[in-house]
């Protein structure tokens, strides 16, 4: 599979920012001014990219994705802000480019300054080594991890006006993984030519849809940022709003944010199980979320996942403070197709031996029916492990 | 220190639900009816006992409470009501008291049935075993254990019309705490005479600035009850509301739930630290403890006290997730009198290094003032640890 966009080069280089050997600091170049989209964090805390970032997408506008892992550049002050904006003047000086269409990201440890000087020197490098297969975007991918175990990517296409349409995305993320609005750092990537308020409204639907329907830990980061740029160098016709195309466009959208959501969660810290939480018959959209996240987010319920204890006790207990509406005598709960309880009572040995086998897959979804009203809604969680504790318990020593 | 508390009898014996050897029902009679207060988890599912327990405490009266481990008798639909009113009766039959005077507690698994043949043999012998010294509570005291390590207790008195006033509470309860309204078991005596309006008021505000300001994991139990009898046994005046003895009791009685709120997080599963988050300069209250308890819940906040890293980063995170109003450019953070964090800024590597040694000790506080308005309060946690993880993956088996 080819992560090339017609359009699009990118690049990775060792900034020294970790350290002499990983791969720290990506570039993304569209060879066009591209229509731009954003969804930031919620977290009342941001990052200076993020403050930055978001102030120049007001014009809809990008052309280069600057961004580097190892320093957050959040909680640093005015000094941090300083230097976001002068790391994002080096490369558009270098590139030729305007600075307000530069896009900055970081990610990494909270409260530590960039080193300039590292960007300084590995600017000229990064962009002499653009290019516009697949390897460039590749490393790029490498080059955003942190406690990522493995690169994250995904990539849609449809036929449009006899060409071929491509949406690539790359994302990481393994904690401080609960996004409320947005998530981690996700950069995508489309040769489709689509108005930027369209844009907009199109990655909003599809973040709700996925990346604000996942959690690993419960926690929000200060830099989450999802950025989808699209420049039309594929020469299809722009997507007109309410046709078939638009619609075929943001459906593939949305299965790539819904891939790549995957991905992440697939990939939590210490994590050895997906699991899908599946809230059915709430009284409303909002309380299936709230009762979805209050299950995927409690640390007894994870911990039994992890222990492959098919604990139901657990997750009504979870579900019974999450302040959804319900009768606890009418609840059900299924584990894949095992109903383990119903009408808020458990169904005895022989099918919680069935529903046990079930936690031992690495994949597995946990049906919740409130039996209150008709609003359904997926969460994906993963289950809360010993190597969880390890890794942060030791991640910046 | 004496538990006893004049005209209180207790025992505790092995009844089998837990096997054979360990002492899992405990029994709790006054001499004569006491005035009763109870506060009760506000889980949306409540366990048998609690919801009987709330119905019974109307009268504003109780003599007798029994208490059970293993078996939380939640989720068990009719038949767990009918099973805790039959023990009830067997109980109230053999004291020869009221059978509405009866108070019924239970803590353990969810969703099991209890066993009504493992009270009918224990009854008789509970009953004949009582005893008005210390020992009798003490039992009761290990008989309500479940993943806790240690029994908690505490005791207050004071002189009133030339009379000790004692007030005994006993408490269990190490994991799915995070109380909001009431939190775990707890069995508070006294042999003060109060009128029972007062006594729940008194309680209710006990309880608010104690039991509802921990957690250890962020889960409310499906039955997490406080219980306070008073007896009038001292030959003490009853307590006028407004009195200067009313203010004393109250006093005392709010330092003893703090006492045993501390106890609990203190054993908290797998904890090694008993941290106090202490959030100053709220806009109110509400946002105070709010911030609180996101800090205090944290997953990643939570690892790094276990690893001793004064990883300011993941605090200021959650502090960001948690909807209080506050500016990132002013808040400060300190770990006891170190002061990490200065308007929204690290403060370097050498108060970093005082920081950690901070840490490393068995107990501190972490303060955080947003300088958004004049409102704190105090929230106690502990860390998480390997052991959290591994005590509860393996709980049920």
């Amino acid at each position: 599979m080819t992560l090339a966009v017609r359009g699009f080069r990118a690049a990775a280089v060792k900034s020294g920012i970790r350290g002499k050997d990983r791969l720290d600091l990506g570039l993304i170049v569209s060879e066009r001014p591209a229509a731009a989209a954003g969804v930031f964090t919620t977290n009342t805390v941001k990052a200076a990219p993020v403050l930055l970032g978001a102030s120049r997408l007001k014009g809809g506008r990008a052309q280069a994705i600057l961004v580097n892992s190892g320093i957050a550049n959040a909680c640093t002050g005015e000094e941090g802000m300083r230097n976001a904006r002068l790391c994002g003047a080096m490369l558009a000086d270098n590139l030729g480019i305007e600075e307000e269409l530069v896009q900055l990201s970081s990610t990494g440890v909270i409260g530590m300054q960039l080193d300039v000087e590292c960007f300084r020197g590995a600017i000229p490098r990064l962009a002499a080594g653009l290019r516009d297969d697949s390897a460039g975007l590749e490393a790029v991918g490498r080059a955003i991890m942190t406690t990522d175990t493995v690169p994250k990517s995904a990539v849609r296409s449809f036929e449009l006006d006899g060409v071929e349409v491509r949406i690539t995305g790359l994302a990481k993320g393994a904690g401080m993984i609960m996004p409320d609005m947005a998530t981690m750092l996700c950069f995508i990537l489309t040769d489709a030519a689509v108005d930027p308020d369209l844009l907009r409204r199109m990655l909003r639907r599809g973040v709700e849809a996925s990346f604000n329907r996942i959690t690993i830990d419960g926690d929000t980061s200060t830099n989450d940022t999802v950025l989808l740029l699209a420049n039309g160098s594929s020469g299809a016709a722009p997507l007109a709003e309410g046709s078939p195309a638009q619609m075929l466009f943001e459906e593939r959208l949305r299965s790539l944010c819904l891939d790549l959501a995957r991905q992440v969660v697939r990939d939590g810290e210490g994590a050895s199980k997906l699991v899908t939480i599946r809230v059915e018959g709430a009284v409303d959209e909002a309380q299936a979320r709230q009762a979805a996240r209050t299950i995927a987010n409690s640390s007894l319920v994870k911990t039994a996942f992890f222990g492959e204890d098919a604990n139901w006790g657990r997750i009504i207990a979870a579900l019974g403070r999450s302040g959804a509406t319900f009768d606890q005598n009418a609840v059900s709960i299924a584990f894949d197709g095992v109903v383990m309880v119903k009408d808020g009572v458990g169904q005895g040995a022989e099918v919680e031996a069935r529903a046990t086998a079930v936690l031992k897959q690495p994949e597995f979804t946990v049906t919740v029916d409130l039996r209150a009203g008709s609003a359904a809604t997926n969460y994906l969680t993963c289950d809360f492990s010993i190597d969880y504790v390890k890794i942060n318990a030791d991640y910046r020593t």
